[in-house]
């Protein structure tokens, strides 16, 4: 994706709608395969940042500040689309994924399926944490 | 998917972690071309009824109550796998989708795209709303 101008991402983060404790919902998506990879939240500045640098950011819940995803780990997401959903409280990124996604060392963070009744592991693991 | 019972439903509901206001965030994508058709948040209800009908519950924060997705509209999903993601405060549906999931008549309610520096309606209009 073409980096946006910070007028231009100015302009969409405006249009939408805060309303989650001040967050929309971003949902990750692997550009390659479909595969839903995570979902954080994003506030404004956030949203403003992933559109102009082209690096997927989020808001940490657990650190509560701004955080580059793969800042540390290095696994970062470089944005291909952006999508905005009816409501304008949700977005939709995919992104080319570097190495993995989940922190516990998963593609996705969703590597637990509903089997049999009960949850199991339902993906390899691609690095130990 | 076959439907859990109450107690293997309430099961994997207790280790869910609703920190969301009470709610967990919840994915639903397309069983069929892994689209991303929508994001809605769950109490542990609207997920117990998920597991245990087969068919996607929500919490519908502007109606303030349960939700069985196409209630009124007919547009029911039916529920194929479900995923878990590392924290427990997010799982993906992926479904078999009727008609469309977005109440404004697109299939998914990502249908508008960041496109040169604003937002484009990227997406099919398959009913009016």
């Amino acid at each position: 994706m073409k980096k946006l101008l910070a007028e231009e991402a100015d302009a969409i983060a405006q249009s939408l709608n805060y309303r989650h404790n001040g967050f929309i919902v971003a949902i990750t998506q692997d550009a390659l395969n479909a595969e839903v990879l995570m979902t954080a939240f994003m506030n404004r500045e956030a949203f403003i940042k992933t559109l102009t640098t082209g690096e997927a950011h989020y808001w940490s819940l657990s650190r509560g500040r701004l955080w580059r995803k793969g800042e540390e780990s290095g696994h970062v997401q470089e944005v291909q689309e952006v999508f905005v959903d009816c409501d304008g409280d949700a977005v939709l990124l995919k992104v080319k994924q570097t190495v993995a996604a989940c922190h516990m060392g998963y593609r996705s963070c969703f590597f637990r399926k509903v089997v049999d009744g009960g949850v199991k592991e339902s993906a390899e693991k691609l690095f130990q944490p």
